[in-house]
């Protein structure tokens, strides 16, 4: 049974990521902050969803469990705003590495090994599959704060060249969503939401 | 660009899933009640992990999205607990059906059956896939309860006999699992957790 209580641990443990709080608000929930695990679960539905607009195609399933675990290490490590400073973005990444062995190794080897090489696959964001899932982790709060009148941009003075440098990922990966989005920053500008830069 | 108009009304829509509110606590996060969204990701990421345990091997790919979709209605239906009297649990599939089909219905058509099918399957539960999502659903909460002074079963005073019945499908399924779940049933009577009856 050692297995199983492993995976139990990790399982339990997974608990606390409901407790790690975002900047992004839940508009439909009072406007209160949204949690790292809901928004996990968002953004896995969002990649069912428009993996279609992949140029090349990706692995639906590799993607869904990159977004599933890929705040997993917020656990330890807490969410940083991703417009924080580059000093701040820099040290977050050496608590979060920390936080994907022990985390991750709650489990028995073999699961461990998997889940931690596809956790830094996404952190590398090299391969198509990361590339993509990181994209839908970065174009879901640009929705909701179109949605939420500029909701954590606006709250943090955002400009319109971070949210462009966060998203243009998207340009070349899936070009039908990047004119989407881009169209989406230009209005959020002319709303006042975004700093124009 | 209608297409994409369609996906991006429903993956809005899905916001409202994190408005939702189980009789299950979170115990990491004071103990308030859990959302279906959360919910919905920890039983996605549950079903990674265990599905070696199935004894006829499951798609986990289809069981993880089978998770990720199964409490969408609610956002029209709303949550009903686990073990509400029967009157009340017929009433809801009737909402839940009205529900998938205008909330899936906000997708192309080909996503929408597609989503139709998949949550049309869990709710039956009579395939392999189906199966196993469905014991993921139901056996979380129980591993939340036992570590939380048995939870919402002390809350609800359940019975012994109504959460077997609710887990027994796991015999057959994963029986390492129902060995495991059945034992700590016992402990949760032993502890004053469940009503022996």
């Amino acid at each position: 049974m050692q297995n199983l209580e492993q995976q139990l641990d990790f399982i339990l443990e997974l608990d606390r990521l409901k407790a790690v709080y975002r900047q992004v608000m839940v508009k439909s929930d009072n406007n209160r902050r949204e949690n790292s695990a809901e928004h996990s679960w968002h953004i896995a539905m969002m990649a069912q969803m428009l993996h279609v607009y992949a140029a090349e195609p990706v692995n639906v399933a590799r993607v869904t469990t990159m977004l599933l675990i890929h705040d997993i290490v917020e656990i330890d490590a807490g969410d940083t705003f991703a417009f924080a400073a580059q000093a701040e973005l820099d040290a977050q990444e050496a608590k979060e590495l920390d936080a994907a062995n022990r985390i991750f190794g709650l489990l028995p080897l073999e699961q461990y090994q998997e889940m931690l090489s596809l956790w830094t696959e996404f952190e590398a964001a090299e391969t198509n599959d990361a590339k993509f899932a990181k994209a839908m982790d970065r174009v879901l709060p640009l929705l909701q704060n179109m949605k939420n009148d500029g909701g954590s941009w606006v709250k943090h003075n955002v400009s319109k060249s971070d949210v462009i440098a966060r998203n243009n990922l998207l340009d070349g990966l899936a070009p039908k969503l990047w004119t989407y989005v881009a169209a989406q920053i230009e209005l959020a500008v002319g709303k006042g939401w975004l700093r124009n830069d």
